[in-house]
């Protein structure tokens, strides 16, 4: 078995569901168990383990946030039923790497929390906060389902804001492609295609559904059922990414016409211009047909993050490093996506040979997993 | 304040939700106060309540099922979030009508449980069981949203059947209505409208939001939104009624492709075979556009009712006791329609100025109500 795969099995079975995914959301149980196990493999290699007030875990080699330092690692938390290498797969990656490393070369592990804003809806909660791009009241305020605070979570209200991040050499983040694009081992990435989260309310008038005429109806699932399928279409016109897979109903029941459906909009384009263009696009057209439906739509951006363009000469440096590894964008959001408007950020990406992510059938090989580990090494030893 | 509005003041704080709706879901805290208010209100009154093992309730006036009675009463259950009238002002009104019909009458006031098949799916639930029409261990083995079996939730198996139902000399149930097609403060029923629910589960393949290509995509989310726009443009089409308002999606993340979206289609119209042509058509097209999402289809009739008819001689008697109260038909399922095969059976409606249901915003006047429980006490009076 490879160091690789052993250490895999440690965390494998923690949080995963009867889906065969995981249910590691931030400061849960399961995530908290993580939590131990990255401290006790921080104590394996003699390395500190600090906490920066707002739920971020760092364990390092050297002073905590030495000037210097090369910052690498990932997050524990899932999307629900997600699959195990989003996230984990950094941090695993970061300790055995750690090992191939001198001993005096000053590193940093992080896991950093809310990365997939899978419980409390803001994805990059942690490094938001770590970077001072969120208020940190404002996030002791966001709620997840069940009413509770992050700052309920996490126990106190968030710190904010490090001044010692600026200290940081350089971030470097291993992760997982989440597309079908990389075709050797590892990849570098270029940049974070422009994204974000808009929250679309769309109220009606609970009715009956057995008695009420369908030209008296004002029925809110009509409005979003066109938004979901403009959406759709938009994007493919657009050459971006749109989905809808969240939806929440009030009532919800067989014989009810809803009150209200709320559906959540993720859009993803290549340049900001484009996606502004696109949910543009969505927005105007949902409105039309809500007039048509006798609803009303009101729309919240819960979150939005502008193209993020990796350090150029760094991420050249590093492809250079791993033999000309290719270098290619992603549509995914990253805690490097947030770090890179502070610190030189690079992310080397592990092939996913289908493709699939935040699903239970995400994979790699443990041979493209080592193969990782081994590209981090290399890099944090040049790097440091 | 008059008798209805000091007895409807006892039950309008029991189970009340924020919403100014109703969360009273069968066998649940808020419905068994509900029944201890029932068997309260029968003691004063020196009734025999008996249960018939199948989570029915009855209040006797005379020996339990003794032949000649006539059966008079509604349901408690809600809908989630539904109005306090469905259901309860049928029974209120029983227990005030009873108190003005001499005493030597042989009456029995029933509170069918799960009328709304809100918390186990079925509709009418407790007649079905009663009349021998849902099979005791299917029955049993309905689940709620969080795996509880209605036989766990009645504490024993469904007894079933009870013949002692032939021995009733008539049903007679008094209902809110639920259009705006009753002009009058009373109305007595003639039919109502064959209908059912289906539940459609649209299984496509979880993926990343981010970074799954527009083409490489199988969204159920898609087929989903396509059936909810044909079932409301097919059902205008027919004349009929159709209505998606209740959904489900797996992993429901905003992030997320999803791999499941479980639709419930509530399909009604005036003749079987309109109703089925109208279920027919949605199940192709969507069939059809599963085929274009990359998705599949599985479709299960969770309870389909043919029309019911009501006892036409019955209606007219009532109508002309009544002062010539309007006969009108229904889209709305009610436990008279399923006793209605059994017994000779009529229903009371008591007008709805907006014709709104299944909603906060559901609405009688006291004063309608008031004549309501008069018209009842009159037909109790003459069919005993």
């Amino acid at each position: 078995m490879s160091e690789f795969a052993k250490l895999w099995a440690e965390i494998a079975p923690i949080g995963r569901a009867g889906s065969g995914g995981y249910l590691r959301f931030a400061l849960t149980e399961p995530e908290l168990t993580l939590r131990d196990w990255f401290r006790a493999q921080a104590a394996l290699r003699d390395m500190t383990v600090t906490d920066d007030g707002n739920g971020n875990l760092f364990a390092w080699r050297g002073e905590p946030w030495a000037p210097g330092t090369v910052l690498t690692g990932s997050h524990f938390d899932s999307v629900p039923h997600g699959g195990g290498y989003d996230g984990p797969l950094g941090i695993v990656s970061a300790f055995l790497a750690v090992d191939r490393v001198p001993r005096d070369r000053r590193i940093g592990i992080a896991a950093f929390v809310e990365e997939e804003g899978g419980r409390f809806g803001v994805p990059c909660l942690g490094s938001r906060l770590l970077t001072g791009v969120i208020d940190p009241d404002r996030a002791a305020a966001l709620t997840d389902r069940d009413g509770i605070s992050f700052g309920a979570a996490l126990g106190a209200r968030p710190a904010g804001a490090r001044k010692e991040i600026g200290q940081i050499a350089a971030v470097v983040e291993l992760h997982i492609e989440q597309g079908r694009a990389l075709e050797t081992p590892v990849g570098v990435a270029s940049a974070i295609w422009p994204h974000g989260r808009w929250r679309m309310d769309f109220t009606g008038i609970g009715d009956h559904a057995g008695t009420t005429r369908m030209t008296d109806r004002h029925d809110p699932m009509l409005t979003f059922a066109h938004t979901v399928l403009t959406a759709d279409q938009e994007a493919r016109l657009a050459g971006a990414h749109a989905t809808m897979g969240r939806v929440q109903v009030e009532p919800n029941a067989t014989n009810a016409i809803p009150s209200l459906v709320r559906g959540w909009l993720d859009a993803r384009a290549a340049d900001t211009a484009t996606l502004d263009r696109l949910v543009g696009s969505v927005v105007e057209k949902a409105t039309e047909r809500a007039a048509r439906d006798g609803t009303t739509l009101a729309m919240t951006a819960e979150s939005v993050s502008g193209e993020v363009a990796f350090d150029t000469a760094l991420a050249e440096r590093l492809s250079a490093l791993l033999k000309d590894a290719p270098i290619l964008p992603t549509g995914a959001g990253h805690d490097a996506g947030v770090l890179s408007a502070h610190v030189p950020t690079a992310m080397l990406f592990v092939r996913n040979p289908t493709g699939v992510s935040h699903s239970p059938a995400e994979h790699a090989s443990d041979d493209d997993c080592e193969a990782g580990i081994e590209a981090l090494a290399t890099v944090l030893e040049e790097l440091t």
